[in-house]
């Protein structure tokens, strides 16, 4: 198997390439990690969407969905909830169609769309991520959805932890230089060396009171749900 | 003083905005070490091209020049020299104009040309080449060449020494989340618990058999030479 890794998702670069490999998609603050806790608290259908009109059109057409999305951080307007993952409780999710709309991960689950596997993972669930990644056989592409565009420490921390997971499950013959820069890190940060409270989304979360979900989220294989994503839905 | 890096070079992202910073530009295997060898040994100027044409109207309009570069770590048919460092000897640059076309990093050095200051630094020369920036007092943006286009871990482990030496000299008040990471993967090779071994330029250069040159460009702060890039040409 071979592991590459993206530190933040550019449409342009996902072409055809993806359409034999399994798409591994990372949002830890707090995308993946919202859209993972409500599939294991009993959302029957999580439906990513990159825009509010996209969302209200399929809302519509299915109805009684809740919706669910932030921008910078901060829940939408008129929306039921947030991003924060412990919203997305059994009582509130249970049997539910969710629309979420979210400023840097939803955008990355789309863009990963061409794959032959899409999975939803974060630090929640890495392990049970890669295993799940290794038994579909095929190459792995680790795909961050980063911050804003940019490189996001909390999601490469997640990259290498499942990378080094993988390398336990499946015959890694081939990794990519930031493969390897991400399992050094998670390993770093594992060992307390390495201090996520200096990165620029966690300190953003902070400042705008999240201190708690950053908390839950960097809590590791606390589920072995892993949604899949297809034909637009994700489900457990 | 703010520190941002990048891990490959991207020209339509280095527009107006670099024009108020200082950029340090890396390529650590093995262009801007090759570089900063030249200038230690006393060569007159070196002069980075993007394209043989380009190298081939300056060597005209100069005469006299040494042509140097090379494609995939080969070197160029017809050229004085490759892209060793040790081959940018005292003997043979002193007081010569190099013409220099190498995969990555001349390219990396151009697209930086906007900037206030650009400084040529590697693993060779990166705490004069902090010291430096730091007294130059403006925010500091690191541009690692990579590898073609990708993340290179040699470049990133010596984007984070010179972070590390930055936050010696200067006061960063400010570092975006790559920053963060060169610096973590910079200690953690310190201190032998990241491989470079294992990454792939290092690889690939070995099996073009230039682990001689791998082995020179991985040393520390050998010399105090940091060459400064202006008007197209690279000087001590």
């Amino acid at each position: 198997m071979r592991i590459q890794t993206f530190a933040q998702y550019n449409k342009k670069r996902f072409g055809t390439h993806l359409m034999s490999q399994t798409v591994i998609v990372v949002d830890v603050l707090r995308a993946t990690s919202s859209i993972i806790w409500a599939c294991r608290n009993g959302a029957n259908r999580v439906i990513p969407v990159s825009d509010a009109g996209e969302g209200a059109a399929i809302a519509t057409r299915l109805g009684g969905c809740i919706m669910a999305g932030e921008r910078g951080g901060v829940k939408l307007p008129g929306f039921d909830l947030g991003n924060s993952p412990k919203e997305f409780a059994p009582e509130v999710v249970k049997d539910r169609n969710i629309i979420i709309n979210t400023t840097n991960g939803t955008g990355a689950i789309k863009a990963a769309e061409g794959a032959a596997n899409v999975l939803i993972a974060a630090m929640l669930n890495h392990d049970a991520a890669a295993r799940k990644a290794a038994a579909l056989g095929l190459d792995v592409t680790i795909l961050c959805a980063g911050t804003d565009g940019e490189f996001s420490a909390d999601d490469i921390c997640a990259a290498g932890a499942i990378a080094s997971s993988l390398c336990k499950y499946a015959d890694v013959t081939e990794q990519c230089d930031l493969t390897w820069a991400a399992k050094v890190l998670y390993g770093e940060w594992k060992a307390g060396r390495a201090d996520l409270s200096q990165t620029y989304h966690y300190t953003r979360l902070l400042e705008l009171g999240f201190g708690e979900d950053v908390e839950f989220c960097l809590q590791e294989n606390i589920t072995e749900v892993v949604p899949l994503y297809t034909n637009g839905i994700a489900h457990a």
